[in-house]
C-alpha cells in the first residue's frame, strides 16, 4: 500500500521531511534565470531547478509535494514541468503528493481523480494525465466530493489528504466555529476524513490522510488522538512559524503518524547559506531532519 | 466593471444561461473521434467541439464556464485545449468563467490569482497564462485565502463566485450544520462574500459573487436577500435536477442577480435531439431561455 511505502521510506531515511516544490521563478539563482523571457522558458528553468534540488536530496527524504498553483501561473507549459517533476521524482524513487486541494461535485471530481491519482479513458485505452502518489482535497461540498477520490485511493493503490486544520492564520475564521452538537468545523471534516478511512496498511494508517497544520499544536495534538490510523501532512514548519516542538502532538509514540512540508526553508536556502542552491537545500533538509528527531526520537515500526 | 459587462450582456440576449463546457471526451460524436488516440489528440478534439458550440450559441448568450477538471484529466495538452476555449469565447464577445474552485493559503493562492484572474511576472515583463473574467473559488480557509484573489478582481476588473451553497446532493453534510450562532455553516461563507463585496456597479453589483446552487430553492431565496449586490452563479439546473421555478428566489425584481449555468444538457442535447451537436446545443439554449424566462418575464436594469 502507497500509505506503507511512504512510511518504509520515512523510516530509511530517518526524516519525516516532505520538500515542497512549489518553485516560484522568483525563486530562481541569477545562473538559471538568463535565457528566461516568457511563460515556456520560465516553466523550463523551474523544471531544471527541481529536477538538480530533487538530484541532491532523494537520498535523504522520503517524499516531495508539489505545490501546483505555483505551476498553474505558467499556464500549460507550468503543467508539463508539474508532470515533468513529478515523473522525475518518482523515478529517483520519492512519494510525490500533488498540492492542489481540488474539490467538486461528483462527476466532477472523479475528473480530478483521474488526473491525479487514476487514469483517463481515449479511446478504449487508459492514458496518464499526471503522475502522482497522494493529491491534496478540500471535502467542503461533503461526501459526493469526497467518494471519486476515496474510490481511486481503493481501486489505484493512491492516497489522498483531506484540509483539515490549516496551517494559515485566518484558518479559524470558518474553521474553528463551534457547531451547535459541540464540535468545531474542523473537527466534522475531521469525522468525514475517518468515515472514509477504509483498510489500514501494515503500520495501521489509511491511504486518506488529512492536512493539519504545525501552527496549531494544540489542535493537532487533539486531532491525533480523534484520526487514529490517519496519517497527517503538516504544513507551517519554517517560514509559516512552525517548529519541531510544535510537532510533536502529531506523531504517534513510534515517531510516525506524519511528514512535514517544508517548501521556502528548502528551496531559498542558498539565499541565507551562500553556495549552490541544490548544495544548501540538501544541507537545509538534513539541519530540518535533525531538529525533528531530536524531538520524535529513533522513528520505528 | 465586469460584472457590469456580464450583466448587460444578459439583458442585451434576454438569456441568463450560461453554457458549461464541461467538455469530457466521452461526450463527443463519432466524427470527432476519429484519429482520437492519445491525450493531445482528445485536447484538440474538445477544442473543435468548444470552437464550434462557442460559434453557433455567441449571440444567444452571455457567458460559458470552463470546468477544468474536464481539461486536467487530459494533462497539459488539456489545459492547452482550456485556455484556447478561454481565448476563442472571449473573442467572440462571451464572458469567460473559469471554473476550478481554487483555493489555498495567502502566498499560494496568489499564484492561483495570477494565473486565471491576473498575470505573471517573468522577466520583469507581465504574462497572461489563462485568460478568463471571472473565476470560482473555495474559501474554507479563511480570508487570507480570499484577498489574494479578491486584490484581483479590483486591480484587474476581474469576478470571482465563491462556495456558498453548492448543488450537489450532500452539499449539506456540512454546508447546512447548525453553529452554536444560529448560523449555518454556508452562511458563514456568504458572511465572508458579503464582507469582500467591495464597489458596486452601475447596476447594484459587486464583482465579488457566489455559487448558489439551484436545488436548494429556499437556501437559496434567503441567500438572495442576505446578500445583496451579490451575483450568484447558479449550477444545479438540468442534469442536476433544478429547474426554472426553483430558481425564481435567485434573481431580483428585475430578473437580474444571477447566471444558471448548464453544462450536460446543452453539450448532449444533440443525443436526445438529433441533429448536428452544435445546433442541438443552441435549439437547447434557446429552450433554456425561454423556460427562464417563463419565470423571470423581461429581464431590465
Amino acid at each position: 500500500m502507497i500509505v506503507d511505502k511512504l512510511i518504509e521510506k520515512i523510516i530509511e531515511t530517518q526524516n519525516p521531511t516532505c520538500v515542497g516544490l512549489d518553485t516560484s521563478p522568483d525563486y530562481l539563482p541569477e545562473e538559471l534565470l538568463a535565457g528566461v523571457k516568457d511563460l515556456r522558458t520560465a516553466a523550463q528553468a523551474v523544471l531544471t531547478f527541481n529536477k538538480n534540488i530533487i538530484d541532491r536530496v532523494c537520498d535523504v527524504v522520503p517524499a516531495v509535494k508539489v505545490q501546483i498553483a505555483y505551476y498553474e501561473q505558467l499556464g500549460y507549459h507550468g503543467i508539463k514541468a508539474f508532470g515533468e517533476t513529478c515523473r522525475y521524482a518518482k523515478g529517483k524513487g520519492l512519494i510525490v503528493i500533488a498540492d492542489a486541494k481540488r474539490n467538486d461535485i461528483g462527476p466532477t471530481a472523479s475528473c480530478y481523480a483521474n488526473a491525479y491519482l487514476g487514469k483517463t479513458q481515449i479511446a478504449g485505452k487508459e492514458k496518464k494525465a499526471l503522475p502522482c502518489d497522494f493529491l491534496t482535497v478540500n471535502w467542503y461540498l461533503g461526501s459526493d466530493c469526497a467518494k471519486p477520490f476515496v474510490e481511486q485511493c481503493r481501486t489505484r493503490d493512491k492516497g489522498v489528504f483531506a484540509l483539515v486544520k490549516t496551517s494559515n492564520p485566518s484558518s479559524g475564521e470558518l474553521q474553528d466555529l463551534k457547531l451547535e452538537d459541540g464540535r468545531t468545523v474542523y473537527e466534522v471534516m475531521a469525522d468525514m476524513v475517518a468515515s472514509f478511512r477504509g483498510r489500514k496498511g501494515k503500520y495501521g494508517y489509511s491511504r486518506v490522510g488529512a492536512v493539519v497544520g504545525a501552527t496549531y499544536p494544540e489542535q493537532a495534538a487533539a486531532l491525533r488522538k480523534r484520526l487514529q490510523g490517519v496519517f497527517f501532512l503538516i504544513p507551517g514548519y519554517g517560514a509559516q512559524g512552525g517548529n519541531a516542538e510544535m510537532l510533536r502532538g502529531c506523531f504517534d509514540r513510534n515517531g510516525l503518524g506524519g511528514i512535514v512540508n517544508n517548501s521556502r526553508g528548502i528551496l531559498l536556502a542558498y539565499r541565507k547559506r551562500g553556495g549552490s542552491y541544490d548544495t544548501a537545500a540538501r544541507e537545509a533538509v538534513l539541519e530540518m531532519k535533525a531538529d525533528l528527531l531530536s524531538v520524535l526520537g529513533e522513528i520505528h515500526a
